[in-house]
């Protein structure tokens, strides 16, 4: 199974193409993982786990703990089982995830929910989630296992305060960050530290590769959000308009409520909390959007928190993995410029 | 909060007693971080947890933990870490079954997806479930460590077996039996083998609570298996027939198919491929159980395992803790007999 990149244009290729050399040959060691460590004699576990494992996802995650490790002269074979297992915490999230949001599609591709069921898919997450903390038990760092599991729960409670948050449109930018730092970030940071962890690096540099997954965790989060409402969704292979028909309080919707009329904050109100969502409600939202700057904003706070991870990284000697980790940080921003 | 018990007449009390005198004291420290790891400001984790876990579960598992431990001589703190972590794993499960079975009830309560919703019962109870491998990694025995993590894959294989089995007459009893060890036994089975394990005890030690672990958890699914036929539903908190309703495909349907004429097993199709399970049908496969010793027979497959766990701690020496060990067992069976 080849990595499948939905990488679009060239520019955005560019931008993570030095990231791709440098861990090609211990991200096919992870792919092959992947596929020994989905797999189960009982023949639904690797069908529902191949279809989310396969479907083109960029592998980013666990491309961090890669170069992080390599980057402090790693030299053992620990980092491809702690980056599987990120890979399987992530794959775990999005199947839980897809239940959660009752979502028809993902990557382009139907859910797996839609054709194995919701219990399929929450079963199939729980199994990924123990393989993965087999994978990190059999590396053996208490120190990454710790990194590791709390951030499993970090990211689960991220989930509930989300799901607690929902189509409430009281929600305070701090809130938001405080969902998009647990459910996102924590796990960018901890693929990025666990590379340094199992390198033996010192504390300082564990401490700058944290703040820099999640300072890169929030701009990808954040951009994220941005491209729901005016990407590309072939290049994204996800809907436009998936957040908002799906009332999510994100924060190009939070911007636009909080600097809007009375009269728009009735049609925010009407279309995330009564589910006024159709085409016509969709571009009347993208053009509020427009009017108050609110993607553009929202941007903007992903360039604030991408230059933090970039100056997390900058006392670091110059590396070619230094340089990648850099170039990531533009590919993800440059995901929607 | 105290442990609540719904162990219903005398002789059901009297044998589990000893086990309770001998954990009285770590147990309730069991109870008080499970209230602490439960917590969180998102408020509706620890409202969700709490639901279920101050239902009136037995606390089996971690008494199980608890009392392997101390029979070994185990004098520190981390038995009780684990204790909570293996309930918290069982809790995580139920949280997970109730959505994947779409059950209304359990232990005579509204379950907690419907009071929260889906979402709420898939989100935390991968919240607990990071909860439960954090205190495993603070606890810092990575042989306990890679016993739970295995345990917890097995479970959700265990799970994905039952669900690609499900409405299959066709399963045979050996099947059957793998579903049953992954998904119940093998929680038992590491919740008794960790004890040995951080008390440092022997290989031989560890292979005796392990093995009595999982055959116990056999019996005590078959004997659970048993009761939705013919179980008292008060004691049990949950209705006769539930497992029916649902088509599960247990023990007690197993030999009834199998041992029945073919217009019976035309029924037993109805009934279980086809959802005809109203409350004539369930009077009906109760009496063509009664037919063909289908309860009494499961009662006996658990009879069968019950003396395999009781062999299994034959050669250890007399302590209170293989007295009360022992005496779970009965305990098991006897909620049927």
């Amino acid at each position: 199974m080849g990595v499948v990149l939905n990488l679009g244009e060239g520019k955005r290729e560019s931008s993570i193409r030095r990231l791709l050399d440098l861990t090609a040959a211990d991200l096919s060691e992870v792919n092959a993982l992947i596929l020994s460590k989905a797999g189960s004699e009982v023949a639904m576990i690797p069908e529902v786990a191949n279809h989310l494992i396969s479907s083109g996802g960029k592998r980013l995650r666990p491309m961090l703990t890669l170069a992080a490790a390599r980057m402090f002269g790693y030299a053992g074979a620990g980092h491809v089982k702690l980056a599987t297992s990120v890979e399987f915490m992530h794959t775990a999230t999005l199947l839980h995830d897809d239940v959660v949001d009752e979502s028809d599609m993902r990557r382009g591709k139907k859910t797996a929910r839609m054709i194995w069921g919701n219990q399929a898919s929450v079963l199939v997450g729980d199994f990924l989630l123990g393989q993965a903390f087999r994978m990190m038990v059999d590396v053996g760092s208490l120190e990454a296992l710790d990194i590791l599991s709390t951030a499993a729960s970090i990211i689960a409670e991220g989930e509930v305060m989300q799901l607690a948050a929902a189509k409430n449109l009281d929600t305070t930018e701090d809130e938001y960050f405080s969902v998009i730092k647990a459910k996102t970030a924590a796990l960018f940071s901890a693929a990025a530290e666990v590379g340094p962890v199992i390198a033996g690096a010192s504390k300082t540099d564990r401490a700058a590769l944290r703040s820099y997954g999640m300072n890169l965790g929030l701009a990808f989060q954040l951009v994220d959000d941005a491209l729901d409402y005016g990407g590309d969704s072939l290049s994204l292979g996800k809907n436009v308009g998936d957040d908002f028909r799906e009332g999510k309080v994100t924060l190009p919707v939070i911007l636009s409520y909080r600097r809007g009329t009375q009269a728009e904050r009735d049609f925010w109100k009407a279309a995330i909390e009564d589910d006024a969502t159709d085409d016509v409600a969709l571009e009347r939202a993208r053009a509020l959007m427009g009017r108050y700057g609110a993607i553009t904003d929202t941007i903007a706070r992903a360039r604030h928190f991408g230059e933090i991870a970039r100056d997390a990284l900058a006392p670091l000697p110059a590396t070619p993995q230094k340089a990648a980790l850099l170039d990531v940080i533009d590919f993800c921003i440059s995901r929607v410029a």
